[in-house]
């Protein structure tokens, strides 16, 4: 093993417990043998047991007796490089490393199979949750038709927390911050890269292509107020940080997004509440299924890491290592995205204008012009002198003719801040 | 295959979609040689493909090419002799047959033990949610510490239409029946036994022995009255019928029960309507992770099916087919069970007596006289000229105190029916 923070103290601690187990029960002699990491007071903190501790990655990717190398480092510089060495002197890698695997998947994977060992990443999605196991192995008899998920429980927990007491987004993020939710370096959290990351893995695995990190649409959620909470919550919504995968029959390209959303409330996953994440898998011959479960976290990610342990090991003991391929997140096999611009979706739109005669026409005019339909419309009585918030909701649009429309109203004088535009996802 | 019912003819369909993505996708080159059935009308609709059809399952169990058999006759009689037959000529079986596993499992994993090949059963257990893969696999770093399922859809089904209709359980059954939620004879589902098959098979798998079934502690729905319903939802509840496994630190036994329960609504299984199932897992280093999905049907079990037989195949191709031990359920390790009389639990009591002076104090001194503690007490108007309904909530208590209780109350002549027991599950 090799990084010894949050992940990697929860994977020791649980080995120290199961190992036993797993050797009687299970019928697989494992050991951890070696655990590197540069801080040793973490190391002496730990039930390592007979593990040779040591500070460098080098004596663990030096020693030849190890069959399975454990990246718990994070981050995608030193991770990268203790991979990449690991995977050339034929060690069967895990790694709970989500950055790593969405932006530089088809080189790792492609540097696995060259070297005939196996790559293995659950807990980079979903914490304990198994998506990846569901996805690869449990549905594999279907076409999983769409996913839709709570993947950041950071998210979740501002969107939670703004929700139950009417806090801003700045206030949330401070809160969450102060309980330890939230990284004193949000940024990751918050503009839904680390959602991007699991999204983009999940559907590289569903398409059978990786997705190009760099053009997904990733949207955060620091741009949600609370009035747009509340609002949606008298319309009979909540608002969460939503990541969906979606390929409908008639294109080639495969929908793939991050941004915040606007659910139903009887929608399943407008229960999914503060850190807790759902994955809603929707296959073919299956049907809806849902995970759900804590995201993060120590105990949940080393169990997935566990979970990956045990399967490499049994991989290892009958003879044949590579169960899974993972050929097809290969270079050449770049997943086409669908562009923002043409995808379908309902809308909710708040527009911030002067209070005076002929604004609600004209927005509608424009709307109309670009064939949008509105299904209902709001307006409040201003709580500020200058404006007020007048809010539409529109039936199923085409993104490019709402942006249009967007843009059209915001040249008009009686407009006095950005028009915020959430989808609406059923 | 053997047998082409409703789960085989989606089997069929699935694979007919599907061989070709195994033998590319995932390299492994699966076919589907023969399949057996007696009514060869049902044979003819199917896309069987290449198949040798035929209406004896002796012509599977005769071709020494066929590595897998998937047994899908359904019964305990015909279904186990296939099965034995099967793995005596070293053939990998794959089952959707709860009630066998069940009933025969030590018997039929001493066979699979005996002549080296795998007996898998993914099917068995909540459709096409992935409930074995995740205990055996996914959760093998966690004591799973308690399971509480919503298992059987027939009954959900009921109960849910009970709930949001005020029907009485005759009527709720009937509709399902007329829509084809419930069978003709519907004693399996309705008497808790289907859940109680799949509830063994779970506890077998976390607590490594297996369930004496004749000694599971198992109560069906039959009894629930409209009025229980309504009396719960007045007090914040809803009723499931719930299988609960569990295991206490201080107890050598294991706790492992099906009956109906009361979930406050804030609970997260009671938002599972419907013919829908859901797992909720306590494991002691992931937290709770929740399954959520249909747990019957032809495609959704199909589904599971199909994900064994390519983990079977996947185990084949790797050279060594017996990657996950089955030893575990054998013959000398039956599960000590925690007996009924012994669970602790709050309670809902409905007492049916006379409405006159002292009826309540007298209920209460018995209640008193055992120890249990009075939570709350609801007594209605009289619906009829006889009797009225007095609805106590007890705090935790032992149920062997709790039925002395009762027993005593029912020796009263204010008593006018039999006193409704219902367990309250946090």
């Amino acid at each position: 093993m090799i990084g010894a923070g949050t992940v990697g103290g929860g994977v020791v601690k649980i080995l120290a417990r199961k190992l036993g187990e797993f050797r009687e029960r299970l019928g697989l002699d494992l050991r951890l043998t070696r655990i590197a990491d540069k801080d040793s007071a973490r190391l002496a903190a730990l039930p390592v047991g007979d593990a040779i501790c040591s500070g460098s990655a080098d004596d663990v990717l030096a020693d030849d007796q190890i069959d399975i190398v454990v990246e718990l480092i994070g981050g995608t510089t030193v991770a990268r490089d203790v991979i990449l060495r690991a995977l050339a002197r034929g060690k069967h890698v895990i790694t709970a490393n989500k950055a790593l695997i969405a932006e530089h998947g088809p080189e790792l994977f492609a540097a696995s199979e060259k070297a005939h060992v196996s790559l293995y990443f659950e807990a980079s999605v979903g914490g304990g949750m198994p998506a990846i196991k569901t996805i690869r192995e449990a549905l594999v008899g279907n076409d999983v038709v769409s996913i839709k998920t709570i993947i950041n429980g950071t998210c979740n927990y501002i969107l939670t927390q703004m929700a139950a007491h009417g806090w801003s987004f700045a206030h949330a993020l401070a809160e969450a911050q102060r309980l330890g939710y939230a990284e004193a370096q949000p940024a990751l959290d918050i503009e839904g890269h680390d959602a991007g990351h699991k999204v983009a893995i999940m559907a590289s695995l569903v398409h059978g292509g990786y997705v190009p990190f760099d053009r997904l649409p990733i949207e955060g959620i620091t741009h949600i107020a609370a009035e747009d909470i509340a609002f949606a919550a008298e319309l009979g919504y909540c608002i969460k940080l939503l990541g969906i995968i979606r390929k409908d029959g008639t294109d080639h390209a495969v929908d793939v997004r991050v941004h915040p959303a606007m659910l139903h409330r009887e929608h399943i996953l407008a229960s999914v509440s503060g850190v807790f994440n759902a994955i809603l898998l929707e296959g073919d011959a299956v049907g809806p299924i849902l995970l759900y479960g804590r995201g993060a976290g120590e105990l949940p990610t080393a169990s997935a890491v566990v979970s990956d342990i045990v399967d490499v090991a049994r991989n290892i003991v009958s003879g044949k290592p590579l169960r899974i391929s993972m050929d097809y997140y290969a270079h050449d096999n770049a997943l086409a995205l669908k562009a923002l611009a043409d995808v379908h979706s309902r809308y909710y739109l708040r527009f911030s204008v002067v209070d005076r005669p002929g604004v609600l026409a004209s927005i509608a005019a424009s709307l109309g012009k670009q064939g949008i339909s509105i299904a209902s419309v709001m307006q409040k009585e201003s709580h500020d002198s200058d404006f007020v918030p007048v809010i539409f909701l529109t039936h199923t649009a085409v993104e490019k003719a709402l942006r249009a429309a967007v843009t059209e109203v915001e040249t008009a004088d009686y407009v006095r801040q950005k028009t915020q535009v959430i989808r609406i996802v059923d």
